[in-house]
């Protein structure tokens, strides 16, 4: 029995997984993880994701350099949940998000409708090349 | 077309949604909505859950007292889950875990074993009458 034994895998051998900021607070991502990213997650202090369109271990930053440092690794009340604190390293502020933002957050509801109140720190086309 | 539209739903017709406390930006809990308990808690500017236990409509705090007031509501990158931030009411500090808790985060990964490290504010069984 590990600490990996008594976590609640979903249906599909996946636990959610929130990648908060540690200096911040900011929640920069949400993405899942198996067995296999977790163990290798908290092996190599870096998070290592599993990418569900991909069918992959996703080791965060491989192409875009934005490796996720882990500083923490918690886990909620139902052991069905995890949470990560992290430091996001690759840029200045950090850039998780994919579109070039700081987070994947971007988004919020103002009068009924979703308005992307981030700005793009850097063209995601000079991210991924 | 209205913004509950653009959210991808699952194929349970469920989306994922981290509470974030506002002042403080620690993460208190992960839980899930369908379209009536978005709707809702839009509307009402309380954080309404799906239960899947129960397969009902759950009203934070409905029978705890521990409200969640909603200040903003936030959609990610791939409009699939949901940030809110909110304030934790009916406690100083607030309690939105279960176990009478801050958070439902309270365990953290130390030398290969789950360890609570957040103490119980009050006693859950003073909670749930």
């Amino acid at each position: 029995m590990t600490w990996l034994d008594e976590i609640r895998w979903d249906e599909n051998g996946l636990v959610p997984v929130i990648a908060q900021e540690a200096a911040t607070g900011d929640v920069l991502m949400f993405a899942w993880m198996n067995r296999e990213a977790l163990a290798r997650t908290a092996e190599c202090g870096e998070a290592v994701y599993w990418s569900r369109s991909r069918k992959k271990l996703w080791h965060k930053g491989e192409e875009s350099g934005h490796i996720q440092k882990v500083h923490e690794i918690r886990l909620d009340c139902d052991n069905d949940v995890v949470l990560l604190k992290i430091t996001q390293q690759g840029h200045e502020p950090g850039i998780a998000c994919h579109t070039g933002r700081h987070s994947c957050f971007f988004s919020k509801l103002v009068q009924g409708e979703w308005q992307p109140v981030d700005p793009v720190l850097k063209d995601p086309q000079t991210i991924y090349k």
